[in-house]
């Protein structure tokens, strides 16, 4: 069984579209959050308890949905909700791109990190697009990509971070095994004042490309390769870059 | 001006202990969650707006408390708060540890590595319990510690994770220079009802003790040193360790 999470909610598309192309490949469950958790990192929920409920759609089982993080849904799926462990994890497919340092905000990462820290085999996937998004392509590629994730397994402590640029199958440039690149977002608050008066701010701010260097994930995206990055919770876990040659990636 | 943050909230007692003892060295100014925000991970808040409010005591101002995140905290004194950016952002004191891996859950970590991601030097300082902490003999440590961090400086990209054991000063075994360790907490989930007949969850579970290396923090702190750990966003930075050495350390 693969078990699916993410940080944009049980209900979002990427999430959908990865399952439906998943049930061609194994059984499939979803624990995802019951709203959108983006940027969450790796926060888990020690305040509040966490409520859990089933979803079921047209009489069938699909997963459940829960009123915490990322991280939270995929330490109470291993540790809790599923009587065995999942095969793997896949978190995803994110609505907007992990890239550069931004993969240190990321839910959807940081279910990855949680499942492999469990001792689950795990990978993030993210389109690097907010508008209009066709997560198909993206989706195609995870399900070539899982037997042989199975099939060779992951170094230990390694997640797959897997961000695909937002074009059509036959226009992907390629694969690219990458580094987490530096690029960050560099913040602006937008200061606004509510009907009473009171000052309050959005943040807002705009990617910052820090780099050009053609081993860095944000660059090589921006070039329409899939990024296939090996990371840690070290992050970069550089004797991967060389083992993931290797692998024959199919698109 | 020394910047202070944390994950327990503007009103905890460490940071308030912190800054008492640090207003024997500089200009200190916090900006802190208005509520605890433990196991925050690096999460960032995106979908509400933040709200302020400016702080004064006795008359004096002393800061900004914020309904959001630790890294939000930080992102946001730096970004737009502050007129020219602290000479140094000091997290904490956390009541509880951040060793081994729960330094990727802590918001307190998170503040510092935001502002080391913003180009201010920073520092994590945590108590290793949660039972009648007394704050004050690491306090004492950071404000002997400041001075030394200033004149060095910190390498490019590495925060220091600073945990203390909870013994009296004069109990202190030393100051270590670790890695962060593997030792990691085992879930365990406490499963309830609600009067409605619900079931909800509990995040529980116990520190599990993975190795017995001397290099590693939680072993250290267990041995009554104060771990003093170079963290990168790629965590442990090894050349860091060497270079700590050669620092001289006042109890």
């Amino acid at each position: 069984m693969i078990l699916l999470c993410n940080d944009d909610g049980f209900n979002a598309e990427g999430l959908r579209v990865l399952r439906e192309e998943l049930l061609a490949l194994d059984d499939v469950l979803i624990v995802a959050p019951e709203t959108e958790q983006s940027a969450m990192g790796h926060a888990i929920t020690l305040t509040q308890p966490l409520k859990v409920r089933k979803v079921e759609e047209d009489g069938e089982f699909i997963g459940y949905a829960v009123n915490g993080t990322p991280a939270d849904c995929v330490k109470l799926a291993i540790a809790e909700l599923l009587e065995t462990p999942p095969k793997l994890v896949v978190s995803g497919i994110n609505r907007g791109g992990n890239l550069g340092m931004c993969a240190l905000y990321s839910g959807t990462v940081s279910a990855a990190t949680e499942a492999m820290i469990m001792g689950v085999p795990s990978i993030a996937v993210s389109l690097d697009t907010y508008e209009n998004p066709d997560f198909k392509p993206a989706a195609k590629f995870i399900r070539k990509l899982i037997p042989q994730v199975l099939k060779k397994g992951l170094p230990e402590g390694v997640v797959l971070n897997i961000n695909v640029p937002p074009v059509a199958e036959s226009e992907f440039a390629g694969v690219a095994i990458t580094r987490q690149g530096k690029s960050r977002v560099i913040e602006e608050f937008d200061c606004r004042k509510d009907p009473r008066g009171n000052t309050y701010y959005w943040l807002a701010g705009e990617m910052l490309f820090e780099e050009a260097d053609d081993g860095a994930d944000c660059v090589m995206v921006a070039k329409k390769y899939i990024s296939v990055a090996p990371i840690h919770f070290d992050l970069t876990h550089y004797p991967s870059l060389e083992k993931l040659k290797d692998w024959k990636f199919e698109i």
